[in-house]
């Protein structure tokens, strides 16, 4: 397990990796690791000769400065939890290693960004584009493996790597969830004790909906009843296009989709129907 | 010398190469190849184990319609010129292999992008830029090779090169001339023999402002009465950063920059001082 903080060692060792014909699995995350890293990880240990984790909380993803500035860091703590798995490489780089003092490039990725997550947090899929761009040409692996807590971004990272041609698999593994159901996530660890048992009605209530969409706007009342403070979103959509289902009984592959405010931290989760 | 037109033989081909260690040189070109586009796939072939060559006109950097209607396009001839170098790939895809029809991706470089071809071709460097990521996604060359003439691009590239992290080694060939000084070009391809007499008028001119900077303002006029239809530009600028010389005393690097319009055709030249 190797620790490497600059790009001229990581693009040594990779570039030594691809001289001996090594296949290279890459997890991209922002650090403050769960468990649900960690089976992304041990995926890309079994199913790869070498496994790199990256660990960089990326500035131009965040659209509000405060949850940029309150997002959970704990390197030792994460270094500690990877030294059991014990990935190839993990890059941990600073904020100027990766973004020059005058960078210049602007991504934009004009599918499936206008709605849930992308119409709350105006320009975070852009800022997700451009840091999955450099990490991908810093790595070069032949796999990236992403969680689908994060759906709408798994079919943005599919688009940007079909549309720019990226030589890259990517693989989507479920959603990693709390004995209680909770989906496992970073900004979990913000949660009072109190919050995290209030947290779990989250996935109780998406499983509620799959049972019968109809209880959709019911369930809306029942969670501000609870005690969230906001709703961001709670729709059905088209899980391959991501258009709003107007019939539920229509044929097309489903997926509840939930982001909400618990003690200010905004939780998201979904569900395939 | 293979001719590839389609992404999955291109990457089979790529791969093989990858897993025998060799390194790969690329040309990218819009084809209607001339004697500078054959010098710089000679560096390629000389310089690296394997040579690429793409052939693609690129409809998105094109601002103008006409202009890419009316671009040269003669695949037969370039195939024939390049059969005299054999490069180990000539890349040929069509549009549609290229641009998928929900295409969705937009790239933007902000930096030297505002002045020279930039300002008179809105649009233009993000298309660039747009293509030249793809054809590094597919062809993931070690080193590519551009030509001088398009100076503004080399540097955009540079900047897209270092502000994505690609491990590409981006090689400025000198521009290549005609005995008469005339900058090679496709776009020379449309003028009349009289306009081909008319254009080394452009390189002459570049010495001598070289020589003397102060004619600058008055070979405007005297271009202009030639019969040069119009000036797009003709500066003199930092060749670092593109900034306007004021004082053209000073210590910077300096280089003078043209674009001129004969016969309709757009010809672009520059040469430092």
């Amino acid at each position: 397990m190797k620790i490497i903080k600059n790009i001229e060692e990581l693009r040594e060792v990779i570039n030594n990796y691809y001289s001996l014909n090594k296949i290279i699995a890459f997890v991209p995350t922002m650090g403050s690791l769960h468990d649900g890293h960690l089976s992304l990880i041990r995926y890309a240990k079994e199913t790869a000769d070498i496994s790199v984790v990256s660990i960089f909380v990326n500035k131009t993803q965040f659209n509000d400065a405060n949850d940029f500035t309150n997002y959970p860091r704990d390197l030792d703590n994460d270094i500690d939890k990877l030294s059991k798995l014990k990935p190839d490489i993990i890059f941990v780089p600073n904020d100027s290693e990766i973004y020059n003092k005058d960078f210049a490039i602007k991504i934009s990725v004009n599918k499936f960004h206008d709605c849930l997550c992308g119409s709350s947090r105006i320009g975070h899929f852009d800022g997700v584009a451009l840091i999955i761009i450099k990490l991908f040409n810093l790595i070069k692996p032949h796999k990236a493996i992403f969680g689908e807590k994060d759906y709408q971004q798994t079919l943005i990272i599919k688009k940007l790597v079909k549309d720019l041609n990226f030589d890259i698999n990517i693989i989507v593994q479920p959603t990693y969830r709390e004995p209680s159901g909770l989906a496992m996530s970073s900004r979990n660890l913000r949660l009072s004790a109190n919050g995290k048992k209030l947290a779990f009605a989250i996935y109780k209530t998406l499983n509620e909906i799959k049972t019968d969409p109809s209880t959709l706007e019911q369930k809306k009342f029942e969670l501000l009843d609870m005690g969230f403070e906001k709703i961001d979103y709670l729709e059905i959509r088209d899980e391959d296009d991501l258009k709003l289902i107007n019939n539920i009984n229509s044929a097309q592959n489903k997926r509840i989709f939930i982001a909400i405010y618990l003690e200010g931290i905004r939780l998201i989760d979904n569900l395939k129907i």
